[in-house]
């Protein structure tokens, strides 16, 4: 059961980019987790502040405390400043989420836009003695730390076993320990992001941005701290142990980690030739992709699983989740054209109950989109006669699938433009003149406007009410 | 002429908006008309690195050295951390500017982002003997500097006449001078975003933040600086003396400044309630518009007139901007359809010319449009059969609209949204049938379909190659 520390207020952070590429699939299945998350608290009437970093320096390759910075790598490469490298990708990062309905956080904070508050940290740290100083970086002192604290408390990795696990790598002889980590590192020549601090002209280490801008902005102490599976470890381990060695005491209530996408069972990876970016989901511009998918298939999708469950890419997969999203729309268009009764035959309150069962259950989307399914079959059973609705029932499945398909899940009707209304308007002439021409016995007429739009993959179907229309 | 520093690189640099509030005219045109300068530039062959920051703390009110700050009294009326503030606006903006076609910067630098690199500016300044600390800020000695470097040299005022005007405002009493400006200043209780520095938990100056983002990203020496005409002075003049007093020389080699935006002759505020948003002219809702104008118009609108000039708006002259734009967008799809002639009856070269020669006169897009409305009136005539172009001439023509229109002056169609194509088919369908009705002698039925499109502002006009349809 979820209790905030400050009710009706809730704060939520949670890692975002390293903006040195484009956005994929875990990207996007970290983004709409929180976003369901973020939804649904402001659905219950909490007032969320929404942090969600951009990491723009200190981000070394293979997550490590040496090599060289991931975004800095592009800006070598590309002959760009790395700020360019930031503002492109942190852009096309933006417009990828927009795409996929993913709400904008409250704030959106970057490692290099707080320097200054990551030193003060930093400070703090070496003043109570979690860390210790070396050649101009700074690194914490993990021993020291786990005879005061238990580290390893989230990932359950014990400090014996990392000592036979971590690598001694290249320039590390200055730490005490292999598995000690960097939280102020002193820049080498090459390495153009650099600030002055009290050690070195350097940057900070990967780990202190999210401890240094979450306190910031939602207190010492707040309540959901949020990334992916791979955050765990080391990332979201050090800033505990940082937040404890600043604090003297944890700075999260709530850890929520989504777990990881896979492809046809593999691990995605640049490396393993499936590493597919949201962009070429959507124009279907890659080898590996048979059709493209739709933002809001994709979405569909993310939300067929559980956010702690892996989910697994594949077409058929994807494919199913177009129909199933599709079907859904279908439910909640019918809904305004259903017939109305003077009595329902079934009783519609457990199915609205089931629905916010399902969300409060640590925000189970699948369940809850099964039962916007059962919902779905019974309004197809009442459009066939099969089952009546009052108005009320029928109003009130109108809120449900607003609150539950739009406003919480997030999904909305594909784009089709902005001449929307103009179709509209055209068919109905189109329409008028096929009525026209059958009262006039002139079925010619009225077979060839039905064969026309056939063609254009239009279905006219006669109901009591007049001819409808829908595209397939 | 323009002539780079390190040529084929351009550093340009331009004062962003404070994100304190929407968007509005004035902020449009100077995002517009430095839209234009990067544009040709890029057209040009010029490497340019475009940095556009954004103010999102120590810009005060009255743009003064005292008072509270733009975004805080904001965050403080709304109850919202200032970062909220920021990163709301900041959005709002952006999607402001693109709905205006207008490019992202290279580098979008925010002030916040930025303390350490301003504290660094303030101490060489200081070390130079151009500053003084009093009670924790430090503020500019204008008569020390002016002593040595002609202070006043953009804007034409002299310190004498300064001493003047100047008014004496509530605690300042520890400047030595009205004129002195802060570098920073210690925060008092209220105010929230505060940064430590060596002489107080405080903020930088609003001046000092343009100084030290634009040399980081651009060096001590760049090419282009601009900004709207009400930042000449003290802004921009402060920047100059800040990069004397720092680096011994001025930073910038071309100051370019655009114009203000009347409203029917009269300035725009807030308290002369013509204060227009970006967002109402789209919509057209505010009680001094009669409709709405599009993003394109708006952009048309302001390239009607030379940045430097100032520009009246008024409902007239944005429906003639309006008029203008479909003119030339007529045009250049008309281009598409001319009939080919062996040889041309005008000799086009110097069209060409006169679109580059307006261009390269510090970007004069009125005369450029001027141009391509001469070459409107061409197409027209050749559309008519009063004059004649070859295959070449017309392909030359299609690469002119292309380049001046539409990746210079970066108009571009309004969008009509995703249905275009299903809108096409269905008026084909409806323009058929009505062959056929005509064919059939079925006059009522034709001129029943006449009507119908009528009524959905959609005319048709019957030429030799049969029914076209335009939409009003």
């Amino acid at each position: 059961m979820f209790e905030p520390i400050a009710p009706p207020h809730v704060g939520l952070y949670v890692c975002g980019p390293t903006v040195y590429g484009d956005a994929h699939l875990g990207h996007a299945r970290s983004a709409i987790a929180f976003d369901i998350v973020f939804r649904y608290l402001i659905h219950l009437g909490y007032k969320v502040r929404y942090v969600r970093n951009i990491t723009d320096v200190g981000h070394l390759e293979n997550d490590a405390d040496e090599g060289e910075d991931k975004v800095a790598v592009i800006a070598r490469l590309e002959k760009l400043e790395p700020m360019e490298v930031v503002k492109y990708f942190t852009d096309r990062y933006h417009r990828d989420m927009d795409m996929l309905n993913v709400l904008h956080p409250s704030i959106e904070p970057t490692a290099s836009g707080h320097i200054i508050e990551q030193i003060e940290v930093v400070k703090t740290i070496l003043e109570n003695g979690y860390a210790y100083e070396a050649d101009g970086s700074v690194y914490f002192d993990v021993d020291k730390y786990n005879a005061d604290y238990p580290y390893g408390k989230l990932s359950g990795r014990k400090v014996e076993e990392l000592l036979q696990t971590t690598r001694e790598l290249a320039g590390q002889k200055e730490k005490k320990n292999s598995f000690d980590f960097a939280l102020w590192k002193k820049a080498d020549d090459r390495h153009i992001m650099r600030w002055p601090s009290p050690w070195s002209d350097g940057f900070p280490g990967w780990h202190m941005e999210c401890s240094a801008m979450s306190v910031k902005y939602l207190g010492d102490h707040f309540d959901i701290h949020g990334g992916g599976m791979d955050l765990l470890f080391p990332h979201h381990e050090s800033e505990i142990a940082q937040s404890n060695a600043a604090h003297g005491h944890e700075s999260v209530k709530y850890w929520m980690h989504n777990n990881m996408i896979t492809i046809d069972g593999q691990k995605m990876g640049k490396s393993l030739n499936n590493f597919i970016t949201l962009q070429e989901f959507f124009s279907g511009e890659h080898k590996a992709l048979q059709q493209a998918y739709s933002p809001m298939t994709i979405r569909f999708f993310m939300l067929q699983a559980h956010y702690r469950s892996t989910l697994d890419f594949s077409s058929d997969a994807l494919y199913a989740a177009e129909k199933g999203m599709a079907k859904l729309m279908q439910s909640q268009q019918l809904l305004h054209k259903l017939p109305v009764s003077p009595q329902s035959s079934v009783d519609i309150k457990p199915y609205g109950e089931r629905l916010y069962e399902a969300m409060n259950d640590d925000f189970n989307t699948p369940i809850t989109i099964a039962h916007l399914f059962d919902l779905s079959k019974l309004i197809n059973q009442v459009n066939d006669g099969k089952a009546q609705l009052t108005e009320e029932d029928i109003e009130t499945l109108k809120i449900w699938f607003k609150t539950f398909l739009l406003d919480i899940l997030g999904l909305q009707e594909e784009e089709q433009g902005g001449n929307d209304q103009l179709v509209d308007d055209l068919m109905q002439t189109l329409l008028d003149l096929r009525q026209q021409a059958k009262a006039n016995k002139d079925y010619t007429t009225a077979d060839h406007i039905r064969e026309a739009l056939g063609k254009l993959n239009i279905q006219i179907k006669d109901t009591k009410e007049g001819a409808k229309w829908s595209v397939n």
